[in-house]
């Protein structure tokens, strides 16, 4: 698997447009490459990300450059749910605004204890309305809207309590849960797993009925994978599973 | 009230092709009469249900019974939400994969302490896709995923915790706990039920201008029926209500 | 800010037809004046609102009226979240039915140890179809349906766990921590929060690429707002911003 970590503590890692260009640049480094398998995502320093580089949003730099600095930043953050390849964020500190949606958009989420989440902007006249389009899709509405209102920070145990990250843990431990969870997910398929993260996040998006429409179909190409039959024959045999990774 | 028990633990009530069908016939079988007003659905042995039998997906079933398998199943989980009849899954046990998805399709769950939840078909190449669609919108997406990625199981608490199943209990009290809300159920109007359940469904799948049209329209329609009249009117007299059970 | 406090202790607060016209009034006195910056909503009595007032939606009353009152009632749901100010429910005691429909519908909403909630409508025959519009836009679908099925109420701790409401707080400090939240509201500007809240519910309604394009463009207005330049200013002077609040 990969790592990309976000190497700029002494501006608290903030997602600048080159750090948002290079960030999309990492993510689809040799994505469709068949060993690549799954994303960790890191950052230096106490700080996860602290959001947006204000000193880029200041009326000097002009509409355009602000469109050009969102429209990245919303490419960076469905890039993450829409490659192939899982992506697990693994926050230790502080994750707030565009730093918080940048969390909340990864496939899976671990922090420390100490980690906390905030969508400060309203307290610098900057409300975290593209933030909110990934953290109101993760936890309860009035949980967002307190968050989005207030600006307040939440700790890591609310924000597991709330679905914003799948698991909280020992600063100690970080490291090591994170790469199990990875671990598990390279012992898997790779064509297989692609086609379930594309296929939920489609499905999500649709009604009940063709939600199903949708999986049902997906299953039915599943089985025909070279992995898909590998897998089935190896369960029935009791035996491990040796996966081609084969597209088809 | 009905019970529906699946009842092969020898194969780990996997939901094979004729499973699936006989739990349809099994929902469908008196409906409609008035004296059915919830159905309770537990399962023997120490696994509530495994899921897809999977040598039925094998290669040599061909595509053409995959589609058929994947359409039932489809067809028994968004029935479990059709029927005018409220279900309660009773769950104590291990419920993986279709048999996760059963769980969530069903509208209330009660489950042991010692019951777990899992969509481990990443592991054999085959990506839980239809048991996400139940999943998806019941849980986080963050949750889902991470279950749907790592295939590894969930706690009864967990599950509880993020939206999975209603209520967790001690494993003497699954009975008498999963009666005590049937029961409840069935000291309410059917027809009511039946409109509420239905609207419910349909209104969720609204945004919410349309939803609050379609709810407000059923609200004076519940009010027209008997039992909605006869029910306001013990209300006010301060008697307990004497339903008719009657459509109109 | 500014308060409104339901005042029908003695008819537990019940939503009578002309308790939602006042209610609807009240909501709109005043809220495009540039002073008004958050609603606090509560209630007097151990009853927060206990719903719609059954003598209304008696069959002598006729549908004409059950139809006017279930159509001022969704307007005053729906105006607590398209009005340009937040609101906060402070509860401090039991809300059922129309009344639980109100806490859920509100930005914010902080409740004392000892509140319920719940929807027991089904219990006089008249499930509670409208509730479920709001509730079921803020807590987990099996954890709704539990509610409107049994009528049985939840505590003040499993609402704050499903996201029925954002803070549960002693009894002695509700007024205290609730205001904390206002005055925090309070300190923002006022076209900044305005702009963010009616985005967040707008995007919500939407797919995520097309909220993505929506809450991108809103940014970009955000920071041409007189207060969204003066906060970003502010930030790097590392001075507290002074807002003008003006709407540009």
């Amino acid at each position: 698997f990969r790592r990309i970590v976000l190497n700029n503590p002494r501006r608290r890692n903030a997602l600048s447009l080159s750090m948002l260009e290079s960030l999309r640049e990492n993510i689809l480094a040799d994505v469709d490459k068949p060993d690549l398998r799954v994303i960790v995502l890191s950052a230096r320093g106490p700080v996860f990300s602290s959001g947006h580089d204000l000193a880029e949003l200041t009326s000097s730099q002009g509409r355009d450059y602000h469109t050009q600095v969102f429209h990245t930043c919303a490419e960076v953050m469905t890039l993450l749910q829409d490659i192939p390849v899982p992506v697990i964020a693994m926050v230790d500190g502080v994750a707030t605004a565009a730093g918080c949606q940048l969390v909340a958009s990864c496939d899976v989420a671990v922090a420390t204890e100490k980690s906390t989440f905030a969508t400060p902007g309203v307290n610098v006249g900057l409300f975290c309305s593209t933030p909110a389009v990934a953290i109101g899709r993760a936890v309860p509405r009035k949980v967002a809207m307190e968050m989005l209102l207030t600006g307040s920070p939440i700790s890591a145990q609310e924000a597991l309590l709330h679905g914003l990250i799948s698991r909280v843990v020992p600063e100690g431990r970080l490291e090591e849960e994170t790469l199990a969870i990875a671990r598990r997910v390279c012992r898997s398929s790779r064509p297989v797993v692609a086609l379930g993260k594309a296929t939920f996040y489609r499905q999500m998006a649709q009604g009940r009925d063709a939600a199903y429409a949708t999986a049902s179909r997906v299953m039915v190409e599943n089985l025909a994978l070279p992995d898909g039959q590998e897998g089935i024959r190896a369960f029935l045999e009791k035996r491990r599973p040796a996966w081609s990774h084969a597209a088809e």
